[in-house]
């Protein structure tokens, strides 16, 4: 990423933005660093009442020519891409007559995982003159910081647990699975896959209800990392409140991500749910995932 | 192992039972082959009803002086472990005086993953005068043989999904997980750690019905391999009526296995059942997972 695109420039910033609150922490820090932003919702997926508080148009998944066409017309060069997108069934996508002669392109990126989806939609847009950037790089500061964001620090344990996690996820990594694990006494207790974090950690609170996981309560760690092949200007590993609250109910003793390249949503809202539910919640150097 | 273990011997074998069919299979394929059984069912998790058409005794996780007597008064020499186990809290066990004496090691074993568990207790058992014997040295026609089981073949785009999963499962195997995956498209689904093959197939089916996993049924493929680091002795994969059954439920083409490292419960049903759903269950050949 070069310089400038961390720095204010004139042109407003594009926010595509999905589903969840991530799109409007970035549109925030993003104001009060200075830029101008307009919001790009993605009908069915972006938040239509959050959404109308910002400048902002409306698109489908698959309109790329009129997304590119209204991006012109806000005079934007930048673009940012941020929040949950489930991929979608071809019944759902309202294509455009620009993005049916992309398709050869799009359907390639399709066959691969959700990095070759979104790489390859990335390279569509350079390719037309845009210049796509990371929530990251254009507003820093709601990136993890290192080390405990509240007062729980892990114990020694919950720090064997912690390297295990990122040892299985960097095996894991070239395979473009999930990016998370849960790991107690080095032992993995569930991985994920497509159905998400929380899906996961409430996986795990029902095999400790069920008996399947013996060991008490406030023991295990959930992991988090980016995948080593993952496009970072499209997706980084989130939490917030409620990935607090899914480790807590999970019984486990907190939650492990690489500072730096992990966004924190809402985290005043996650240092106060850590402390409340006696979770820790940590950012591991960088190093640590390498 | 030796090739003595495969052949039949004078003292009767012991087969300490867990949960589920497999037990009396792996017997009734050691009577077939003229060889006489004594059963140990372990308390509350072998099949009562069913362990009771057999020569056998009774005990608790944790009594292994009481087992090294019975098995002494038997006769026995060779031991075979088949069976699920669920890892036992330390409530339920009911440790002897024996056991007590071996804690420390075996103390040392339940610290790592499943693996460490059942090879340290596979030890001990050898420092006991006892040879451990695999299902499969005692009662080879219970593997899984190569190719197709019944008649249902898998497309090549099958044995990709096939190739990933394998993949997939050689570069997480060094972390004890699970020893199954779900691929469609090249593509991770789920992945199983400690909730066992059958909870993940019935998240896949959940997923599916969620709109989660969009690909139209019929496409995907459950891989199942043995842990490279996994002690064979005790835990090969199992396949059985019921993980058709599941595979079936998830929408997926079908299950792929190692050949003649895969145990197969009841396969007449096996090809019943396949046959029946149409879905493909095959053996693929041990290189393909080296």
């Amino acid at each position: 990423m070069s310089a400038a695109a961390t720095g204010v420039e004139d042109s407003p910033l594009a926010i595509v933005c999905g589903a969840g609150s991530l799109p409007f922490a970035v549109a925030d820090a993003v104001i009060r660093r200075g830029r101008r932003v307009v919001l790009f919702g993605i009908s069915g997926v972006a938040d239509a009442a959050k959404i109308a508080e910002y400048p902002h148009r409306w698109g489908s998944v698959g309109q790329f020519g009129r997304l590119q066409r209204l991006l012109r017309d806000a005079g934007c060069r930048d673009v940012v891409f941020i929040g949950a997108l489930v991929r979608p069934s071809l019944r759902q996508l309202r294509l455009d007559f620009k993005t049916l002669t992309l398709l050869p392109k799009i359907a390639a990126a399709f066959r691969g995982g959700d990095n070759h989806l979104l790489s390859g939609v990335g390279t569509i847009f350079e390719q037309h003159g845009f210049r796509l950037v990371g929530a990251h790089d254009v507003a820093p500061e709601i990136l993890m910081p290192e080390g405990p964001l509240g007062k729980i620090h892990p114990s020694q344990q919950d720090r064997e647990d912690i390297e295990t996690g990122f040892a299985y996820l960097r095996a894991a990594g070239p395979y473009d699975v999930g990016q998370a694990v849960v790991v107690s006494g080095r032992h993995v207790l569930a991985v994920e896959a497509i159905e998400g974090t929380d899906r996961m950690l409430a996986r795990v609170a029902e095999l400790r209800v069920s008996g399947r996981i013996r060991a008490p309560a406030g023991r295990g760690v959930l992991v988090k990392a980016p995948k080593p092949t993952q496009d970072r200007r499209f997706d980084l590993p989130s939490v917030g409140p409620q990935t607090v609250e899914g480790v807590a109910k999970a019984g486990l003793a907190g939650l492990a991500v690489i500072a730096g390249e992990t966004i924190v949503a809402d985290p005043a809202e996650v240092a106060a749910a850590e402390d409340r539910l006696k979770v820790f919640v940590v950012g591991m150097k960088a190093v640590t995932a390498q």
